[in-house]
């Protein structure tokens, strides 16, 4: 398939440019003004648009099975909403239950994903400690594309990892040209907290944010940051999600620290006033972890965006119908935790961050794709707009409004935390490897056109 | 007995002021100018000197259990040395093992301590966790006048508290209106450096300070302060070494959280370059945890007093001679930890910081004497001069001078950090309990003179 | 007069204690348990109250001349309204005008002055440089009680000291032994603003927080800081209202310089949206400068207070009637600057300070008496419940309440900021140099009664 | 001229990857892997070695008129020297007298610049205000490429821009869409302390640093940030020597204020001993502003490179011989401002910051070219290796070795500040617009060659 995208602005993380974009099978094959397109060449309008990198949304949980069940969304819905929303790329988590082998669990994944409607890759999470571990860890590096490992510091008696865990696995990390990434929150702190709420009989949704104050999640990314400084290795750390946390980050980044900090796009728009929402299902569906914050800490996390100090923006999509969050009706600690947005994630921060001039275009495109690319080691095949890299892109339409609805969406889960929210800036058309997959509303997604995408290690031994 | 010193400058925390005091039995009886004097009162004649509160050590290893023997200073040794050098009173620690009940541990201390010299109180340490620990730390602070209980963070393998401990001990401690303290290391990256640096064959003492980089004491300061934070409860950090963790104390300050923080007389003086020293003996008689630091963090430190953000000056005495210390002759991780000081800590701060114009004599006993009267619950007993007040105190000689050596000093262990400096300011008498214990250059100290002093408990459920 | 206060529980900046305290002509002659009054002493009774000393309001402007009137409040409704609420001492402040001698203001000053009800001090204001200025600072100091001087970095073309000024004055001040403070505000900025806001026809009293954003006294706080710095010199800030200011003396205090914070009232409890108010009397009479903030400050003041980066607290008692504030109805730059609250300081700062548990009683008592006595160096004769002590105190009833209002109050001007709420923690009696000034709600003020408090140097060429 | 470089590992801010590099013109029409030369190119074998971005230098003063004399380098000699070390651009300082028309000196400086060899642009100086200034700072942009305006905050009773002329430059250049720099000390007090010293007799080079403390750096950048952010203007902070400096531009960046900070290859690598050197020739040729400063510095230095707080590498070259350095023999005061570095800033830069493993090779590119290139808005034209950019460029060798030296420096003035210095990595190719002017070691620079680079305006009225 040959595609010509006509007539708009090129977007990349370093500048913006009026530029024609041809695509030929799967990769972009010419950038630039005026170009002339093969016969039978699709062509796109993109006047008075722009033309964006397809977006990465690196943290995801596509298909998870949790509590006897799975997420709302699988493979295929939930890339083919990606999709829809303009992004490309997910990056998930195959998660190995404590004393699993990780190669065991890596394929389990691997097989659930061969539905995706578009690429993906995998973080593969270390929730145990053992020679085993380590050897499989080097296995995933060197034969299959994995150069990230997640460390939970919460759910305690579940998955979290010890300090013991942590150093060991980062050590590991860095000989293999990997970068250790952290869930950050103190386990022991949470489950004490919840402990002490369910006793005074708290059992409701809005003890979630109580059980996880900005103290335990700051607590835990200044813990995983010293661990990565005394050991020399670099650390990416998932949704940062308060102020106290992002200082942690900007403190060791001023000293010259490799560290990189992720912020969900929920985060960066919603506030904690949800969980007070005397109806159960509603104030239950935002029951995630970390959870909304106040509005001082949305506030800063757009302030870490725009200084550097964050890096990248993702999801967590993590879907659950209102049946599954019905099982903690009684008990807020065991309400699935989770919420969607990944077809919403590229709207709602252009909406928020460049509409309001926070962030420049160029910017929009490093916190949504390049930077991800470049931190996880795929770069320039995915996140930018340049002869060579995969044709994954967006036509954005600067003008173009939507209001978010779970009536209209196309992920699962019967819910939408961006409810009522009408933005400006969506995608006209979404190109994934090459191929029109959403076009003007509408979505093309093919069940299992997506790809693995390896990301090779990093040099070895090497914090950078 | 009597006691009338006449005509020096009385120095409280809050002001330096003209007075006579006079000491009737083992109390402060008047504070004014030009008091009368009973018949047979002994005059002391303090014209242009000062008169202090007596010293309080709140850090002191007397007699502690090592591997088989214990350290240099008794409590008879330990105590006696410290009245040589105008500190009165002593907050030792009892450090129960694994498993060890609290209680047994406390009267073991108990029954070494009763031949003390000067007054001492204790600490007692939660080296782990069940039900009987939880029980017996009530019982000590409600019988046994303890209102402390210290945490190590580090000695992995030993008497080190995870997360779990910290947890339920600082509540406890709240509910008990008793104070946590920690010793703010890394337990796990301390053992994982020091494995690293024994398989690169770093055997000497040179590998200590490196096994200890101040991002491992700044992480555990900051865990701790997060968890205190998270359960409101106060705080106090014992031998703050380095500028990464006093920065986690100031931030913690600034947002109105109560904690403490205390310096040893060694770090704020001395610095990391002892540990290059060619002879093993020299250097190892340096080993203590934390290590000292490079010159950046005693400026740091110096700071931190200055500005209330550091409360206290300790010592960690905690003495071993040099056939203790060769055990880690081929192994710097066996290295007996502990030095000295408890004699010395007055003089040294008093030339290094009221000499050279960092701190006013107000504040010197401040850091000395009456914060760690007000911290410990034992203020105004201690910590002041004032009618009523326990009658410790100094005659301070700002005009004298006294160089330091081990050859000459009273305490045990056969070496001293601050050999060969010589010191401008130090006591000319030191009165302790209402009797004469040190007089130009005399020491008259008496074998279990020394009372223990009960601490209260401060007011339950309340952070301050 | 010899009055005898009984049963109450005295509260120093150091400790409370339960003790009858006595005083004799104007000063405190004894305070212990169970004392003996002599006959004829007036007995108070303060069972279930606390004993304070008297309040000192560091900051206020009476009888201020302003655009050919005065503030509506003089020297005795002013010092009368103190003595209402538990502030016995005020420290006003003589503002020459450019190229006025010193003397000649400070004498008016001092005319003035002489019917206060309550005792008195003075700062003296710099707003202007000469030779002649920086040798009637030196008389001021010598022989008139002055030891601190002030420097608006605000109001250009007007009293604004340029950094030249400032320097030349600081200096010279540390000659003499005097502290030097500053309002802190850049002028440049502030004009600047102003302007823009009055072409922009946005002249309204919502738009004077406009004209002076944090960041503006952010600034000159900074600045002022570092010219104390570079100078070594100690420095006061009053009235600091933002977070950034005060972010500015807590990074300067953790290097341990010398610089003391003032909060006010006002800024303690009010917040921003008083301006939003559509009432133009109602938003002008909320208008001083700095503006009243966001709520985040509010937090940030408390914290400062707490963490001891801030040290006193004060009023900027300056009253202006309706009439007086309608000078600014068509230029929100002309509204006369200034709000009351001499009487409702201390009850406020109670009421949301100790009962809301941020303060203790000995932290209150510091904030408001006695860290203003050392800093201005009157301690112990102000400040502090001793024999020796002016007999200057408050018996505060902890569960006495209050609704505070215009109609009631004793001050003038017929506006109360503070309208409306509703305090618990009361003065019930109040005395002042040994006499009963307010008594069960009863006001007994006597015109002239007030004194002037002479301050003395510290000592010459010292930071501290 | 065709030149096509094969074989090397281009090296642009993104990342690195292996190409050949086809030059025509005077620019890059092709980048990639095996590429075909036309007959008659010119082949540069690039095997083993990195292709750069030819270096920007944003701050240079070549032939600065200065006490009726000039610096030692003109516009040929400074460029030729910038050529034969890799950096083929220059920003240089337009300064005009206060009263003097902008325009006439800027017609000056461009006539003196004519005879550069490499490509060259200019800052304007905003030394006085009137509204000629404010029409002529309009007519710079629009019709001479100028999109920058400097002010000197330092220089009192000559350059020095007043808080006035700050707040209506700034103002302006937002509205022009210009970006204002500021050199950032605080001229009062540097002018205070240089008459302290002086009348204390302290009249040699080391009083220098003395006179220039951090503080006064830190005030400067800090008042400028907060006059940017009041404006909501961008802000360039030149030579940033001090970690106080720095921490003010970290911290507001943290905001998210769009603020930039240029780091000197000088205050990179040299600590303030020198000042101590018993030579006066030697101490007074380090004599610039800000002085260079202890090793703590140099270490934030870098390490605000690497966090990104800093942006730009430069070298303020500004040579003076030994003879004009000599008119401040008796006055340090009166020693000319200035050292070189426009021929070693690419290679001290790669050795420390490089080869110390503190900057990986696409960072050096971004602080050495790519960051000035994007701030000063002549991006991608320069700073980065692509079809269309301009042909500058430089072969890097990881492996040569030069010792540097003022015998066989390029530059003038006799004397280098990195003497003796052996640095690994080095240019052994440079080509600038297209033409080969340096290769293996033979400089071919081209009086006259090099070009005004116009730099267009901002968007106006955006601060990004």
């Amino acid at each position: 398939m040959t595609i010509i995208i006509r007539g708009g602005t090129v977007v990349n993380a370093d500048r913006a440019f009026h530029a024609d974009v041809l695509c030929d099978g799967d990769r972009i094959v010419a950038v630039g003004e005026h170009l002339e397109a093969p016969a039978g060449a699709q062509a796109i309008d993109a006047t008075g648009q722009y033309v964006l990198p397809g977006g990465i949304d690196p943290h995801t949980h596509m298909n998870l099975p949790f509590m006897g069940t799975v997420t709302a969304d699988d493979f295929y819905t939930g890339t083919a909403a990606g999709l829809a929303g303009g992004t490309t790329t997910i990056i998930d988590f195959v998660i190995p239950a404590p004393q699993q082998s990780l190669l065991e669990a890596y394929h389990q994944w691997r097989g659930w994903a061969a539905k995706s409607a578009g690429d993906y890759s995998f973080h593969v999470a270390i929730t145990w400690w053992s020679d085993l571990v380590r050897e499989e860890m080097g296995e995933l590096v060197h034969k299959h594309g994995v150069n990230s490992f997640k460390h939970f510091m919460a759910y305690k008696n579940a998955i979290m990892a010890d300090d013991e865990t942590l150093v060991k696995s980062f050590r590991r990390a860095l000989e293999l040209g990997a970068i250790p990434t952290v869930h950050a929150e103190n386990g022991e702190l949470v489950y004490q907290l919840q402990q002490d709420l369910l006793k005074q009989g708290l059992t409701g949704p809005s003890s979630h944010p109580l059980s996880r104050p900005p103290a335990v999640e700051a607590e835990a990314a200044n813990r995983a940051i010293a661990i990565a400084n005394v050991l020399h290795t670099p650390l990416y750390i998932v949704h940062v999600s308060c102020k106290e946390s992002l200082d942690a980050i900007t403190r060791a980044r001023a000293t010259g620290q490799r560290v990189y900090g992720e912020a969900l796009a929920g985060h960066l728009l919603i506030d904690d006033s949800v969980y007070q929402h005397p109806d159960f299902d509603y104030a239950a569906a935002h029951v995630m972890s970390p959870p909304f914050r106040g509005k001082e800490h949305q506030r800063a996390l757009w302030q870490g965006l725009q200084g550097g100090n964050l890096h990248t923006t993702a999801t967590d999509h993590c879907t659950f119908c209102g049946e599954q969050k019905a099982a903690g009706r009684d008990d807020f600690s065991k309400i699935p935790n989770g919420c969607g947005g990944v077809e919403e994630r590229m709207a709602v921060i252009w909406d928020e961050g460049v509409n309001k001039g926070l962030l420049t275009p160029s910017e929009f495109v490093r916190v949504t794709s390049t930077n991800a690319a470049q931190i996880f080691n795929i770069y320039p095949r995915k996140g930018v707009i340049a002869p060579g890299a995969d044709a994954d892109l967006v036509v954005w339409d600067p003008e173009g409004t939507r209001t978010i609805s779970a009536a209209t969406q196309h992920a699962k889960g019967g819910f939408n935390v961006f409810e009522g929210r009408t933005v400006k800036g969506i995608p006209s058309t979404t190109v994934a490897a090459g191929k029109l997959v959403f076009h003007r509303g509408e979505l093309m997604a093919v069940e299992g056109a997506g790809r693995h995408i390896d990301r090779p290690a990093f040099a070895p031994v090497s914090a950078r």
